[in-house]
Parts: structure tokens; sequence; C-alpha cells
């Protein structure tokens, strides 16, 4: 195939790929939401997307189109749902959306499908919507199975070390920070300008949430933490960390072989 | 700004353009679903994305992230929802998809926003959900106008007899012919590969659906009438009647000028 | 049986048409909606119920009881959502309801279903409830299945010549014009007031739908084309290539033979 | 206006209709659902839409087209929902049909509407429907007020006395019994066959539903009382009970003046 | 087991239960609301769950956490949903709540399930979620049973005449009246306060629903009838005559033997 | 009042307290969930009720009925939801029933609600719910805000370092460990039946979901830690903290007088 974007492929070999035992298909999941003055809007569908691009190199995997729109921003792991440029599906249609997306796939043959999610908001309403997904495919005897993972979650404690040197201070507030910049100017560099970014210390968040939301507990940034510190080259190291860390565990999952596919 | 698009632009450019008075959005609408053997998955969110891209820059608009997934393929304009490849959302997760970004950017200040169909079943489930969103919103108290088109009903009488010499036969069956295989030549030549094209009549389809599908009664091509006879060539009539034509109808609902635009 | 509509019949001599090989339902879909000064809000129901009431004679065929709401309104194929008089459901209800409806009648044996559809703005999402009924039916083991058509669909070049003799300018406008008048001054003359009917020209619409609707756009009378020309007549004519199209196209479908069904 | 039935009016003539102070709506709801040898499955549907016909005539009121299908029918005031020729929505269904229709009927500018139920099992449905559009109407600042009422609750003592002589064993058994088979008797005789009616005595329900239901123990007559005893003459007993009491309510909630209308 | 309430055993007790032939499952159904000032706002909640507790006794049964907010108070059988203090849910989530938890214990191998109900407007929304839940669980295979039930559906005509020695007058208005005061006095005296309690006759109610609800026909206290004359005695003879009813009318359905359990 | 329980108390002395300035609601969510062989079923619904009532002591709240029942348990935070005991709503059952519950607190004049979650999965769902109902409610005017807390988000380190001398590996990995069993030793002892308790290392989770849930990767005694190292002693340090912390935090967010308070 000359790409590992589904998109770009035309049906017959989509159609001839997915008889193969080990045909996988990875579905990046993001958001639409504003990431600082020195990140564009699209960052996290971008990132979820690339990532998925280069974990799919190594195992001969598909990429679905992203999930571009996500759950509505939270101030405890994001900006929070009030800022311009922050839009948001509601929780029922996100988990409608990745329900009738993954019963689709699984429709069309697939028993083996990754969805990789990119906003931290959106892990439990996608989880509901492949939950529902799977068990109704395998109530009408499908072979179906599904992973659902947040890149980060991917990080290892020896890149942690190396990226944050001052210390690592939790993923919820890394929305802007230097986990996404990095990443950004590894993968995406003309996107970012760094001239534009703001230094300021971490935000303090309350340990819990309030309704409506109130824009003075966030920095007015819309990151969490500083994206000062952020580098392509620790970009290359965060990167490096999930996707092996990604392709290993859907490798174990689904008992593919790197190296038998590698000659493909 | 340096991007029509708004996913590549950061929240402080974005937020600073919504308060400008011609301020408008443009959302493409696709689907992911096979197009014959000779074009990728993707072609109904690439087109969508792409003469939208044309359109913003002309009027000055931004393009937000295209809604890649669509309504279930009908035999009656596409090659049908059983055909592998063709992934789709349920009607309601369409609507439901539709209401929540409009209501987002509506939200956010937008007062103008169109959303730009590429694939000919969403229509009416993205009618469905903008004229909840914009219902809600003036109930709200809120100054919110959209507008929805399908962009093929912008070529003219003129463009169509050049693109089809030998007579137009309609819409519905364009479904991975001429049309669409002329402006992805033109805007994704690396994509198509008119050497595996397949040359066939006309689908002749029954003027009614039936359930379950039978997939006898659409060309094996997938297809339901040929790409021969497409060319870049054609591909830019279409794309200069459709944006052309499009502009013309946003600026005048919208009261845009484009000559003023053109400075900014 | 003394009557084709379903409604007229009790539930024994129901309970044993089902069990004949030939048994099939037909159930009509209309709208309750202005249609003009010179005919009732009921057109479309009514119409769609006579029309399934021919249909149903010549093949015996039950008529099930007519969904009598519709989709909303659009000022591209009828008089628009905001007229007083046009009575909405909205997209889900709508097919909900279909949904029901057709599994009700699956789960009580039948295995042919014609849903005949009387308004525009129905179709897809008809389409949608009974794509779910007849696809859960069949997830079940259950042998079901669909047809899905308008009416208007089967009138034939030869007759649309006869009707439309100064040429026809497309379904989408026949709202309250030639078609629907001639077919209700002959089913229900006495419901149709000619004295009332205004002449004006076709509706000149835009290609695309803007939200809010624009009263202005659509002519004050509430018909997108004159009824001028309509009658009795040509009533008849319609009526005729409808019904014979419809009736050949579900014998041909179901395998049904007009000629055995005559002595029934 | 030459009918009380909405359907049979036209748009100018319902539009001027609704700026009358007195201007009332009255929407019957039935079911299509079994009702013994002896009667159609129709008979919910057509006796409401024949009550709501004599009390329109007295109030001047309109009557919107019937919703012909119910919820699903129950043993302990049905045949069941089991049964052949029991067709039946879902709760949500039902509820959104009632939410949608008495929406736009109030967003017509009716202020004064009437449900008028046919069908035992619909009643909290209706009800939630009702309570949903006419609490978002009144926050939206419209002026909505609706009636939901079920027709035999009007019958008075006096009434039942001479209708069931032998004692009245309560409206739940009363489907296919001697209320509803006097009424068609009454109003459609044409409709109704005692030929084949089945006399037995009283369904023995227990006080509690099970499920699956059991089809052993409601009677297999599909009636939960005899009809024997039914007559035109107790039929006309009841309709007029029902009328007048139902006339008198509506008249006294929307402060009606009967003598007034009389004279229109 | 040291307790009938599921909540109180621990997994693996309630695991060895569910294997046993007899295992039953009853779930209370309540609500928070009004009643009276003489009694708490959880009147409904807690006697459902005393009420199946002692059930549960007889049978060995277990049962589970009480459904504590209910579908929305009805004039006609409460105080109304206008009261302060009556806190519902819509007919969705009810319904939805039921088909969920249902679902739930007929997963985990449950084949006997009872909804014992003490909030009368809950009635026909468990029964869609319980009808639901038992379908589908009987389409995918398994053997699902479910009962449901409204407690004082099983006081007898014995204990009637002597708990209302002037004459019962109705379930309905017994809100707040002499069965659930009597029940209170009985099995929770301490939440009752009858020196609270307002005397006034029972509530004259018209036979049909308005919205919006009219404070002023029912009773200031939020009672439809009087507490007085309530009493622990009369609340014995009501519980020993609904335990006992609702006890054999299980034992008959699921064949369990009372007396084998007793020694369990 | 005699209780803080809001079951507990009449409507009267609800609806005066209402209008108190300080009145504020707290809805307790837990679940109904396996917490392995030493601990009951309702460990979530108790301790989030029990804490809750704490709080409701302090600061002079009421507390509302509890949500029993919860979100899907995850192997990643709970014993997975393929467990006996485990009883799960849908994300939309728990959404919808907290949108209902807090619309009708709020629409009754409560204008300071807090949910305090006890049971890990739940939290986006109820986040969505409650999102949208303070949202609606200030749409219409009314003066409504919310909090939503875990409550063991408000554990401070010294507490952590005293209750887990050995180190604190993640609340993730709490589910039946030292945290829960503790609080139920001071709060429920008799519940808890420490003989029975399983001591086992932590669970290694991966960082990711799969779906079907694999049993096999949970510990086999149902708990995500050892309870071994859980005392009333710890409970108490865990309760103190919680409870001042959230108190704390309710009082600051809602501008209560904790001194003020206590003379109540």
């Amino acid at each position: 195939m000359q790409s590992v974007f589904l998109e770009d492929i035309d049906a017959e070999t989509y159609a001839a790929y997915i008889t193969q035992p080990h045909a996988t298909l990875i579905i990046p999941a993001g958001a639409t939401e504003q990431h600082g003055p020195h990140m564009p809007l699209g960052v996290d569908a971008m990132l979820s997307r690339a990532i998925a691009g280069v974990v799919a190199t190594k195992l001969g995997s598909l990429v679905a189109p992203t999930l571009s729109y996500g759950y509505k921003s939270q101030p405890r792991s994001g900006g929070g749902n009030h800022r311009v440029g922050t839009t948001s599906l509601s929780g029922a249609t996100l988990s409608g959306q990745v329900e009738d997306v993954a019963r689709s796939f699984i429709g069309q043959g697939f028993t083996k499908v990754v969805i990789l999610n990119g906003h931290f908001e959106n892990y439990q309403f996608i989880y509901e919507g492949l939950e529902i997904a799977v068990g109704r495919a395998r109530e009408m005897g499908l072979d179906a199975r599904a992973m659902l993972l947040s890149y980060w979650d991917f990080v290892d404690e020896e890149t942690l070390e190396k990226v944050f040197p001052d210390g690592f201070l939790g993923w919820d507030i890394e929305h802007g920070g230097v986990l996404e910049t990095s990443l950004m100017l590894l993968l995406h560099p003309e996107k970012v300008d760094m001239s534009r970014a703001v230094n300021h210390p971490p935000a303090q968040l309350k340990p819990y949430d309030i309704f409506p939301e109130d824009p003075e507990r966030t920095p007015a940034s819309g990151c969490l933490s500083s994206p000062f510190g952020a580098s392509a080259e620790r970009g290359k190291l965060l990167l490096d960390a999930v996707t092996n860390g990604v392709a290993r565990a859907i490798e174990d999952e689904y008992s593919l072989s790197l190296e038998s596919l590698a000659v493909r």
C-alpha cells in the first residue's frame, strides 16, 4: 500500500487488506480546542493522527480518518469549554460516533480495532461507544476485539525523566505544555510559533469541578503548564517512547509479529 | 492568517477573527466510502474540504475540520452501504454531530455559518441538525444564521455542457464518475489511478430502494457511472463553476463584499 | 376481505391473510402541511393512502394506517416549515415511528413490506427507520424484506409529456402544483376549490437552504408552482401511471402474480 | 368551515381560525390493535376521532389527524402485545410524536390544545410528551395550555348503570367489550359483525404483569369481556355522556361558551 | 445470608446465591416526593424497600438497591410535580434505568426478576424498560423472566373493609392518606409526626390532566386524602395482606415453594 | 432538622430550608459493584452517602437520596464490568439521571448543588449530566451553581503518608483496597469481614483497555490492591481529611461560614 491512511487507498486494495490475518485498524481521536497562543487549534487531532501513522507503519496497520471533534474541554485537564476555539461534542454524540464507526469497520471484517486517543476528556465517552459496539458485534456472532488507549499513558519513566528534568507534574496539566509542544515541534514545526509561547507556573487546579466554569481559575494563556522547555528533541524522545510502547501493546494483544510484518 | 483552515491557526488569531464583521465559517461534510478502484475512500471528505478552502480564500472565511464520516451510502446515489470501504454513521449521530458543532461555533460568536456538503446522502441529516442548532440558538437570543449546500448544485448549465458533452444524466449517478474523478484529478492527482478505472454504462437504477440491499443491482466497480472522460481540465471547469457559485451565494446571503475582502 | 385497509378488518381475517404467500403490506406516509388556498392540509396523507389503496387492490395487498405527520417542510421542495398549517415531526421521531411500525408488522409475520411515501422531505428519515428495522429483524433470523418509494418517481416520460405539455420543471416544485392538484381533483374533488387557486410562475429557488427560513423566498400562495392546468383527467393519467408502475415494481420484487391475484 | 377535521381545510381558513379567541385543537390518539373477531383493528383510532369530531362540532374546535399507532397493548387493559394485529410504538416514539406535534401546533398559535385518548396504554406516554411540549413552550414565553383525557373517564354513574345493568366491572376489561362495541355499532355499524362476537366471562386478570407475556392468560377472543349486550342504543347513551362531559370540561378550562359558539 | 439486601452481601455470597434454582431478585421502585407535613419525602422508596424486604424474607429472595427517584408526580394520583420536595425523572431516564439494571441482573444469571413498585406514576415507564430488557435478553437466548407489580394491588377486599371502614375511595387518592401513613406508622414510626397531619376531605379530582398544573386543584396539604384513621394496626393489616399476596404471586409464577425455602 | 437526609424530612420543613441563604444540597453518587469477598456490594453507595452526611452536618446542608447504580466498572479502576455483582448503567442513563435530578432540585430553588462521587468510573457521565442541567437552568435565567467532586481527591499528602506508610500507588487501584476498607471498618464495621480478605500484590494493569474484557487480568479477589493494612483508625484519618477538605471547598465556593452555621 502506498499509504497507511485509509482515506488514501482505494476500495479494492482496502478489501484485500482486510482479509490478511494481521489486518489492524487504528482510529485516532482528537479534538478541536485552543492550545495557547503558540499552537494551533488542531493539536489533539494532528498528534493522534501522526502517532497512529507511525504505529501503523511499524505494524502494517491502517489508520482511519481522525475523529476531529472531542468531548467538552474541562478545566482540570484542558483549558475549559468556555474558551474561544474550543469546539465540543456532547457525550452522547461522541459515544454514538464511536459506536457507529467501530460497528462499520467490524462489519466490514476487521477483528482488530484500536482507538488511539489524543484528548484527555474523550476517554470515557469513547469507552462507552466502543463497549457497546464490540458487545453488540459479539452478540451477533462476529469475532470482534478492540483496544482503547491514550497515547501519553505509554511514556515510560526513563523518558519522563529526560523530558521533564525538573520533575513531572502529571498528564492532566500537560494541556498546551511540554508534551504536546515538543511533539508538535517535531511533527508539525511550521504550525508552532514559540515566540508567542507564554511562560507561567503550572496551573494550581482545585480537586473538583464547578458549573458554570470560572475562566479566572485557569491561566489566561489557555495552557495548564508552560511550554518552555519543549523541543523537537524531546518530541523525538516522546514519540519514540509512545509509538514503541503502543506498537508493542497492539502486537501483544493481537499476536502480530513486527519482524514478519517488516517485509510486507 | 497563514491558513484558511481553522485547525492550523492559534486561539488568539481565531478569537480576533471572529470579531470581524465578515467572519464566516465553512464546515465541510464528506464521507468515508468506496469510490471505485481508481479513487481513494476519502474522496467526499477531500473534495468538500478542498472546495471549502478555495471558497474561503475568495471570501476571507475560515474552514472548520471536515466531518469525515457520512450517512449510509444508498444505491440510488452511491455504491450502497454494503460495500467494503463504506463506513457510515446513523442518522441520529450525524444530526447530533452537526447540532453540537454548529452550536459550539455559534456560541463562540459566529453569526455566519455554512455547511458545504460533499456526500449526497448526508443532506437531510445535516439539515435536521442545523435546523435544531440555529433554532435553539435563536431561542436563546443569539444572532445565528446558517446555510446548507451540496457543492454540485452550483454547476451551471454551460459548464455541464462542457464537462458532459454527450449529455448529463443526473447528479445521483455521478458517484465515482466524471464529476468526482475530474475534481480529484485536479486537486489530488496523486491519489487517482486512471489505469484502474472501469468503463461501464451508467447504472440503471430502480426508482425505489429495497432492504436488504441487493449488491447485484449496482455496478461491480462501485461507481454509478464511468469515470472515462474525466480530466483535470474538466475538473478545473467544475471547480471554477462551483467555487464561484458558492462564493457568490455566501456573499449574497451574508452581505460580504469580495472586493473589500481581497485586500485583507 | 371487504377492505384493503387494515384498520377495517378484524384480527382473525388479518391473521389468516398474513399466512398467505403473497401477503404484502403497504404503509402510506404523508404529512400535514399547507398546500395553498385551494387544497386542504391533508393532501400528502390523502394521496399516499389513496394510491396505496389502488395498488393494494391490484395486488391483493393490505394498507396500514397512514403516517399522517411528516418531516419538516423545506422551501426547496415544499412551502417551508414556517408556514401556518405545516405540522412536523423531528427526524428522530419519524425514523423511530417507521422503525417501530415496521418491526411490529415484521414481527407479526409480514415478509413483504412497502412504504409508499407522499411527502418529499420524509424520504431519508423513513429510509433510516426502515434500514434499522429490517437490519435488526434479519439479525434476529427473521425473513424480512422492505421497499421504499415516493409515488411520483413512477410517472413515466409519456405521462409527463401529457400532463405537462409546456414542459416539466421537476418534482421538487410540484408542491401544490399540477401533480398534486390533478390527483386531488380525481380522488377527492370535494376537497379542492379551484376558484381559490393562485396562478403564479414557478418558484425560483436557490440551490441551497438558509436558516432561519426566509418566508419571502417562496410564493405567498404556499405552492411552488401554479396548479392551473390541473384536471381530473390529468389526475387519471398520473394515477394510472403511478399505480401501474408501483404495482409492477412490487410484483417484480416480491414475485407476485397480478393475474393469479385477480381472482381472489 | 366545511369540516371540523383539520386535514380537510385549507391553510388560509386554518390560519384565520387560529386567530379567533376560542380556537381550540383536539388531537385524537388511538391505536392499531386487535379487538376480537367482531370488530376491526382500527377501533381505538376510529372512536377517538369520531368522539373528537362530535365534541369539536359542539365547541367550534378543530380536530387534528389522529395518532393512529399506540403504545404496546398490555394484558391487564388490552389483549396483550403478542397478538397478531397489534402494532405498537415504543414509549419514546409515542412521547416524541406527541411532543413534536403539540409543539408544532403551539408554535402556530394554538393556546388551547386537547389530546383525547382512546387507547388505555397510551396515557402516560402522551402525558410525558405533552408535559415536555407545554413546559418548553412556556419557557420560550409562549402562552400554551393543554388538556389530556381518556374519553371513558367521562361516562357518568347514571349512564354506567344503564349500559351495564348487571354491574360495571371496570374500564380496564372493556377492551373489545360492551363500551367499545356499542360505540362502534352506533358510529361505524358496517365495521362490526356481531355474528362473530364471542361470549365469554370477563377475563380474570392477575394484579401484576409478567414478561414475556403468557397468551394463555387472556381470552382467546382477544377481548377482555364479552361484547354481548352491546347495542347502538347503548352506544348513543355512552356517546352523549362522553361528548357532553368532555365538551363541558374543555369549555370550563378554556372559558369557551357553548351558546355563543353555536351560532358561528 | 445475613441480609436480604443485596448491597449488604459480598460478591462471593451473591455469586453462590444466583446459582440456586430459587434465586429471585426483587427491585423496589419508589420516588422522592412530598407526602404532606406529617411524613417524610422518602415514603415511596421506604415502603417499597421495606415490603420487598418482608417478601424476600418469606421467599429467600434478594432485594436490589431501591430506585429512589420516580416519574413526575401527577395531580390525579399524587400531589403534582410542581410541589416543593417532588424530585422527578423523565420517562426516558426511568425506563432507561430499569432497562439497564434489569439487563445487568439478567446478564449475571438471574432468571427470576421482580420489580415492586411503590409510586403510582412509575408503572408504565418501568413496564417499558422491563419489556425491552426481557425482550432483548430473550433475543440473545437468555432465559429471562420478570414480574411487575404495584404493592397496593395486593390488598384484598377483606383488608380494605377493615382499613377503610367508612368506605374505600380508590388507590389514586391514597397519596399521603391512610394506606401510606398506616404502613409508615408500622414500619418507620419515628419518621411520622401525626401531630402535623392535616384532616381534610378527599381531593375532588377532575377526570383529566391540565398543563401547566394548577396548584389550587389539589389540597394544600399535598395529600389527596386525610391520613386521619391511619394506625400501626391498620399498617399491620395492610402489610400482611400485601406481603402474603405478593409472596404467593411470585411463588406461583416462579414455582417456588415457601415451605422448602423456610429451612434454608 | 432532625436529619440531614432529605428523604427523612417532611415537605414543609424542606420548603423552609430551601429559602435559607446557605441552603446547600449534596447528592451522593455510588455504584452497586463487587468489592472483594470481605466487603459488600454497596460500598460505593454507602461511603458516598456517609461522607455526604458528615459534610452536611458540618455545613448545615441536606443530603439527597444516593444514586445507587453507577457506570460500568472498568478493569483499570475497578474490578471490571464482567464480574458477578457489578450492576451498571449505560453512560446515557447515568447522565440522564443526573440531569433530571439536578434540574428538579434547581427548579425547586436550590442554587448550591454538590455531587459527591464515590465510584471512579462515574465522573465523566455525571459531569455531562450536570453540565447540561446547569447550562439549561442558566439559559432559563435561574441562578444555578453546582460542584462535582470525587471524595478521595481530598485526601492530603500528610494523611496519605500515614495511611499508606509503604507508599501510595494511586487511587485507581484502591478498588477494594486500604482506602475503601478502612472507611468501611470505621463507618459500617458490621458489613466487613476481614477474615475473608485476600492479600495479594497490587494489580499490574495495562495502560489501556481491551474489549471484551479479559477476566484473567485483574486479581481473582475482585480487588485491585490488598485490603491488608486497613483499619478503622486509618478510616478515621481518611474520613477526617476528606470531610474537612470537602466541607472547606464547599464553604469556599458557596461562601458559607462554618461558624455561623454551627448554631443553627
